[in-house]
């Protein structure tokens, strides 16, 4: 089936969606994105989305391009036209189309472009990798230093993407200064006992809308949550370890540099709260 | 006039040049550039440029869009079809359209996505700006640690850009460890004496095109040439500075963070060196 996407407000066949090669996107990687999870035909958590698109919109000094209610009303939408029952809507919005390439911002009468399409994935929740769980490599991060910025400048990521592949696990973990920063997409935990240890929120990494919504079910499920950088020595050492994103929610992560973590088999805390993620965010979705 | 542009082997008015948005250039900032300039309708240090492309699509592992003959006969028709006396010539290489979107590089299948168009700037030689000089202020260096590779993921240089418009000056020479890196889309050098310094080349800089041409006329003018770091401080305790790059070839900078750099106007050293750079070039442009 051709898929339904959406650019600036026409939803035409995904082999006719095109921009500009002088969109500000395409020269220049002067964008944002979400993406946002679809279960049961349900946007999970896309008031936390659309927040965090604001967030990101504004420290770039962007302009919004659209109302809230008009993305909500586009993400539905998409979802009925592909018939998504589970799967992930991208939406990414740019600077626009100047006409011509500078370094310069465009003045406001060029308009921001927005683009979004959906991705089908049947077995989104019941993922097969989440009963294995993640193998990860370690890797220099030597990304830019506004990774609290949800750009689209992920040459990195899609390149540490590969290192981990070529090194036949699944993903990498971001190294800086001797202590992890996040995942190539995803942010990073581990499990001391009752403790879930994740890195603080700055500039070094994503603030994860899924990160959000763990460490508060988290709380609420009386583990206690330490927010604080960790190396991978005491990741590997740790009980447990996993990954957090809205397209993979709660992954548990059962390997480090090849040195298995725990039981080197997801362990009891991160199935426990890909649980209580995936029962909470699906009563809560729109 | 409308420009004729270049999009994957075709021709096409500006208006009509797109690129699907499932290419990486648009969704990963997966790609690289060359600006070339021309003077009297001529491509200027063109070899230069195509083996820097070369340099940059091995570093990512991407294949060449097609021959460097086939990337020069289309840069010439450029020239001819929008009658460019002088200006410049952007090329843009994406590792192409891979249908959906994934940190995964796509495989062999999928071609790169090759872009081309021309700015006409009439007075590219004779720029103003020459004759007055470059303000600059100096900002941090928060860009990702492959600078040396000539990706688009240029939001940052966009950034610095803006806050020096902003603070009312031409350009940004950005700082990493107490030390200038390079201009937003340039490379930075001071003058003291007969000694020309500018920071050696590392994954820390972009290797310049006029860079290296600069350096080897300033050599064959019995210039001492050194390659190492230097702070803001020394720039501005320095007789000159000056930046180059592509499309400005040498221009002076006479004011750091608002101190005067030597008498405050473009130097003889600079003015020398930009004369003997275009002398140069023009003679050997293709």
């Amino acid at each position: 089936m051709t898929r339904t996407v959406y650019v600036n407000g026409t939803y035409l066949p995904e082999d006719q969606a095109t921009v500009s090669i002088f969109d500000r996107g395409f020269l220049m990687a002067d964008g944002v994105y979400e993406v946002t999870s679809v279960l049961d035909g349900k946007l999970i958590d896309f008031e936390g989305h659309i927040i965090r698109l604001h967030r990101s919109l504004d420290e770039l000094d962007m302009a919004a391009p659209c109302t809230d209610d008009a993305l909500l009303e586009m993400h539905r939408e998409l979802v009925r036209l592909n018939g998504i029952d589970q799967g992930m809507i991208y939406l990414q919005v740019t600077r626009g189309n100047p006409g011509d390439r500078s370094f310069v911002f465009p003045d406001d009468s060029v308009t921001p472009t927005i683009v979004a399409f959906t991705q089908n994935i049947p077995n989104l929740a019941d993922a097969p990798a989440a009963r294995t769980g993640f193998k990860v490599i370690s890797i220099p991060d030597i990304r830019w230093g506004r990774r609290d910025i949800k750009t689209v400048q992920l040459l990195y990521p899609s390149m540490a993407k590969m290192m981990a592949k070529k090194a036949g696990v699944d993903d990498s973990w971001m190294v800086q200064d001797g202590v992890v920063t996040e995942g190539t997409s995803n942010n990073a935990y581990i499990v001391k006992g009752n403790r879930i240890i994740t890195r603080h929120l700055s500039s070094d990494i994503l603030h994860g809308i899924t990160r959000a919504a763990v460490l508060r079910f988290a709380a609420e499920a009386q583990f206690e949550v330490e927010e604080r950088p960790f190396t991978v020595a005491e990741a590997q050492a740790a009980d447990e370890a996993f990954s957090t994103a809205a397209s993979i929610f709660v992954m548990p992560v059962v390997e480090i540099d090849g040195a298995a973590v725990g039981s080197g088999k997801p362990g009891p805390v991160a199935t426990r709260l890909r649980e209580l993620y995936l029962d909470e965010m699906r009563k809560a979705a729109i």
